[in-house]
């Protein structure tokens, strides 16, 4: 008998994928944890009946929140990641040998564990020298800091569950004080195809903490409606000017998705989306 | 009770969509063509179960399919459209004023009639006194034109069923020989997500009747895996070179999904697309 993962979206969309094995299932303090093996995107990490992550197209997310910010940041030496236990997004800051440290704070350990078990490609630098995984409230955490960061990167799950403080106005005041001066943060943003009340209340979040904010898009096709933005924001416009080029060719040859010519347009983005989030 | 559209690829993953009411059902010569309202993407377009527009993100494919080529095109006048009898690629080319005519060529009627009642946004311009209506299968018009149009646009079904034979070399030779000197053909090739072998065929089919050719992506999440291509191709290195940025802006008011840093890089794809493809 096969069995099919569904996952629906606002009682309007199913995506569904048929599943070969069922590898963990499990309950941590926070969500359900779920990896299971699929025909068509090869292993699959499901956290409360939600797709975080396919073996097959986490690179394209995973290189998106990562290297824009990167390479349009000045020098970045200190990463905080907030969420993102998967390892991905650690893994792609990596690449930048400028990167002296980057921190992981994932609230749940289990999201740690099944990644580095079930997923050694995605999960496998967090034992690198310059990472740190600190489990934890990233609420907290980035409340303990000040003046700390180069870049932080908020790989969070959806504005519901344990994701939900890390979209509100509060938390990306206090991102702001945990970075540098140039500073840069970066976020999922949700799809782009999503309702615009809930894209723009994001936005304005964002907004009423940093001065200079730009979206950017990608396909995840994994994901509900299958394109994805991220969200860069920094108190220095000029760094939103030009990327650098130097830094991305020295990380590119390993890359699967972003491009130069991608990184170089990457604010240019669509006018309907533009339109919805007023940016 | 709750109806629910579902199509199904490779018996691997499901697109499921609520439907909130089915507003036709026909069966022409060729195939199954239904219209149903879905609450997730408005009215949608499906033939032999697959979707092929849905009101809300059609622009996505159709800017796609005719804005690159038109803008890399040194003297658009004449353009054919193969298939596409929804009338989507008809009403962006039209958006160019060089454009003298375009004549579409659909080999179903139905799906002509069905778009003009339920898609008039999409369909309207078939109207237009630049545009022509041809009813009758693409590929013995094709072979019946020698050294006829500046720009032909594939725009076609999957190579299953009535699409098949528009994926073929030998289809692709007879464009060529359809095309005046510095012409150029767009199709719409497939996912980058789908199999090797099978986006390869296609690509070789292509290159063996053309010289140059260069594939690009834009995301239709209504279609099986999210992320699409499509392949331009001509006997002229120089056109891929750069865009005219002066036709695009004459027509980039209008545009919700193409913006000019896009265009200007949108043969710069994805290293993973580009290693299927080889190209």
């Amino acid at each position: 008998m096969s069995e099919w993962f569904v996952e629906e979206d606002n009682k309007e969309i199913r995506f569904s994928c048929k599943i070969d094995e069922t590898l963990f299932e499990g309950k941590s303090d926070y969500q359900d944890v779920k990896v299971v093996n699929t025909l068509a995107y090869g292993k699959m990490l499901i956290l409360d009946g939600c797709v975080m992550l396919t073996e097959t197209d986490e690179f394209v997310y995973h290189e998106l929140i990562s290297h824009v910010p990167l390479c349009y940041h000045k020098n970045p030496k200190n990463v905080l990641v907030i969420g993102g236990g998967d390892g991905g997004t650690v893994r792609e800051v990596l690449k930048h040998k400028e990167v002296e440290k980057v921190i992981l704070c994932e609230i749940d350990k289990m999201v740690v564990d099944v990644s580095k078990k079930f997923f050694p490609e995605v999960a496998g630098e967090l034992d690198n020298k310059r990472a740190e995984v600190f489990i934890g409230d990233g609420i907290d955490y980035i409340a303990k800091h000040e003046n700390a960061f180069d870049i932080i990167l908020v790989d969070s799950t959806d504005p519901v569950g344990p994701g939900e403080g890390l979209f509100t106005k509060d938390f990306y005041k206090s991102v702001s004080r945990a970075l540098k001066p140039g500073g840069i943060v970066a976020l999922q943003s949700e799809s782009p195809w999503f309702k615009k009340a809930f894209l723009e209340r994001i936005q304005n979040n964002v907004g009423g903490a940093f001065q200079h904010k730009k979206a950017y898009i990608g396909p995840v096709t994994s994901y509900p409606r299958g394109l994805w933005s991220w969200t860069m924001a920094s108190h220095d416009a000029t760094l939103f000017d030009a990327p650098n080029l130097q830094r991305f060719r020295a990380v590119s040859k390993g890359l699967k998705y972003l491009t130069e010519g991608m990184l170089t347009t990457v604010f240019d983005i669509p006018p309907f989306f533009k339109e919805k989030i007023k940016s």
